[in-house]
């Protein structure tokens, strides 16, 4: 199938006016570095790619774009997990990698100003170095940029205490689909002021406007954190054990779930990372808690220790030297490169209240079995957000092909039925549109639809995703 | 002025016929309970109040309004502060008062489920016993409702460590203008699926939907609390004391600024409070940390200590014990009823990046020598939320009602060009729309208009509320 051609010379010649020559580039078999992600396997070559430096001239880019339809699909670093940054409608791919300065520091208000391809280790280790902390860090965090994150409200181990993007955004500066440049709100911690279009636009995946600088709330850097790793010899039992915790009064810095697998594959693919793991394990909890007072911390960890005994947890491993936790995380990071480098896999993203982990957990085992595939489940268990692995392993195509959208589908419906929902942090991009509807009514999908309008009447801005599958891949 | 009548007898019938008789009522002269709130002098009678007991209710009377183009304003407690609450335009005032139950205290995901009507100091007494904890409470705590409270995006003294209202409502059960039952998002904790309408939803006041239940966030409640009450002869240094306790690593509970006029009216309305304040004290800060672990909260206290010294404070009151922690408590949570008994007045509810809050005083005492005008000012310091409380005293009719709008105008200017904005926790009701200009551009209202219309077209919730004062004051 041949894609719908949207450039012509004198607007390639309307772009190179705008940006200089070098950051125009009109990609071909050879370079395929703007049309994937880190989404499975999809491929969609932009026809365009432009690379602005300033508000500007992204300003100038949405203009021209609005006027000649010209669909404009915003590109961070590439790691996202659901296609939201691919242009599945051809059209320009419009790269943030130039916008990169973090602008402002400001440590009299513990604010931040930065452009949206800042990387996010990067921002974190700049206010680390004046004692602040901005916590949301994807797994990615050496390589995502703060546009994306906030494009798709990422979350990260650290949302369980802190909270996830949104809970930090406090304005942003948004190119809208014509050209015309706002601020969404004001640079402050409450705010009563007309409708709260920041949180419209954080998650919003790039289909509303073009955030072009955001301002950031930071907080004290804590000072000290320690972390435990809890095995169990049951996972329902480990999933029980989550919630627990915070009944027990303590609310951990981070608290993750990794499957048996998920361990085991990740110490294989590291190399240099040695777990003793007894051969009954089937489920680690990964348990970080911070503060200012290691007194404090240690009693914490008294409390975790004893109520994860009561779940019937192992041997725990403590880690309070700096190069063990770090190997601990390492670790975690690298579960989900490890699951994905052993096959071709499709990752859901679920959400429940964390009480019903121990369901979602036996479901998600239970439909495998009825449609023959198997799963490495891992994930931020302190927030309820379980990434489901399917892996395909020796599975036929035939059965990946037609019996894994229904096994995904009673997963979606599982996790709606817990309250839950679909996306926790990764977004909808172009790969879960198909199970919107499991999560929303027609009701709901049309006040979203409509808001889009509002906002983008044309439909110029990442077109095809989200909403409506309106494309073919090819 | 006549205003418009939207009411016939079939529509009375109607509504008798929906809800039981009682619960329809039409006001007269001798009754004037839904014909004010707790905004300055305003009084608007609606034609008819409705007091649905249920969801299907609320539903069945919004279609009815939609389909025949009758004005509702929704109405919580009537504590409002912008007359968000008022039928300015007539039509049905629909109070949400028999719908006040706890319907769920979920200990086990550390959520609760409520509906609009539920008094917010009932919801927090009813989860404490519990162990847990939801912190906003405005100074109405004891009055007001969780419903208004979502609508105008509330704070209160807690804010400044543990967020306002929109950080703890998790979803929304919303009526939509044309009757429409929706939920905006999922019982989550992270969420990436669609548009945040939960988030659109909150501090809309009233103007997009009726909020029928809601689904909060809870958290531990801390064990202990301190507070402490610091005197300053000089009330910009008071306010650059503020932001250099967060720049020192602390994040207090509360951090209450309270002008000389604030404190002293407060203990003369009180009558059974005295406090020691020697004559050159212009301001205090009244200073609460909390958490589970006493010592460490002694340290934060001698942290501050040391702090505050340095800003040239006073001698400190102390408070550890839990009288003299409810007197001072009570004495800020009672400075706006003494303002407000001692002369006619007009509040502003401005909002600024904390550590501009030195500017803003300075700027608004310089106001208000401009024009002639005195105010007070209070308010909740740690988040940069000062309320300015302009009192009339001796100035004569003419300057207040022909200089005082020019004052406000310039205050609002400062605050925005400090970053800031004019509604931090009141909302904007009927008594800020001419201000928005200020805040924000046509093009940032227009967006909010047509988001507006999507949720309303028929324009029935709340009219002449957050955007165009179309109705005269009568």
């Amino acid at each position: 199938m041949t894609r719908k051609r949207y450039l012509t010379d004198d607007g390639i010649a309307f772009f190179r006016s705008v940006i200089s020559d070098e950051n125009v580039i009109i990609p071909d078999e050879n370079n395929a570095d703007y049309a994937k992600d880190e989404t499975e396997d999809l491929f969609f070559q932009p026809e365009i790619v432009l690379k602005p430096a300033t508000t500007d001239e992204v300003s100038k880019i949405l203009a021209y774009c609005n006027d000649n339809k010209i669909p404009v699909t915003p590109r961070g670093a590439g790691t996202g997990l659901a296609g939201g940054s691919l242009a599945v409608n051809g059209g320009v791919s419009l790269s943030l990698e130039r916008m990169n300065a973090i602008i402002n520091i400001d440590e009299s208000n513990l604010q931040v100003t930065v452009e949206p391809g800042v990387i996010t280790e990067v921002l974190q280790d700049a206010v680390k170095d004046k004692g602040l902390f901005y916590p949301p860090d994807p797994s990615s965090k050496g390589t995502c940029f703060i546009g994306g994150n906030i494009a798709n409200n990422s979350g990260g181990p650290k949302a369980v205490k802190y909270g996830v993007v949104k809970d930090y955004v406090l304005n942003l500066e948004v190119v809208l689909a014509n050209g015309d440049v706002i601020w969404t709100g004001a640079n402050v911690l409450k705010n009563s002021t007309g409708y709260n279009l920041t949180q419209l636009l954080v998650g919003s995946e790039g289909t509303l406007g073009i955030v072009t600088k955001a301002v950031l709330r930071l907080i004290p850097h804590p000072a000290y954190n320690l972390v435990m790793l809890v095995p169990f010899n049951n996972m329902e039992r480990a999933c029980e054990a989550v919630s627990a915790i915070f009944m027990g009064g303590i609310t951990p810095s981070g608290l993750e779930f990794m499957e048996r697998d998920a361990i085991d594959w990740a110490v294989d693919y590291l190399g240099d990372v040695t777990i003793p793991i007894e051969d009954n394990i089937e489920a680690h909890l990964l348990i970080e808690v911070d503060g200012n007072d290691m007194d404090v911390l240690y009693k914490d960890c008294e409390k975790i220790n004893s109520i994860v005994e009561q779940f019937g947890c192992g041997e725990i491993l403590f880690a309070d030297g700096s190069d063990q936790k770090d190997e601990l995380w390492k670790l975690r990071r690298n579960v989900a490169h490890a699951v994905k480098s052993r096959s071709i896999y499709k990752e859901e993203d679920t959400v429940v209240p964390r009480a019903e982990l121990p369901k979602l957990i036996r479901g998600v085992k239970e439909i495998g079995n009825k449609y023959g595939f198997k799963s490495v489940c891992y994930g931020h268990a302190g927030d309820g957000n379980l990434h489901i692995n399917i892996v395909k392993g020796d599975l036929d195509d035939e059965t990946w092909k037609n019996e894994l959208p229904k096994g995904i589908k009673e997963i979606f419906e599982l996790v709606v039925s817990l309250k839950g929902t679909i996306s926790g942090e990764h977004g909808i991009g172009c790969v879960q549109q198909e199970y919107m509807h499991i999560a929303f009514s027609k009701i709901q999908l049309d006040l979203m639809r409509n808001v889009k309008k509002v906002f983008d009447p044309n439909g110029i801005l990442n077109p095809g995703k989200i909403f409506d599958r309106n494309y073919t891949k090819y």
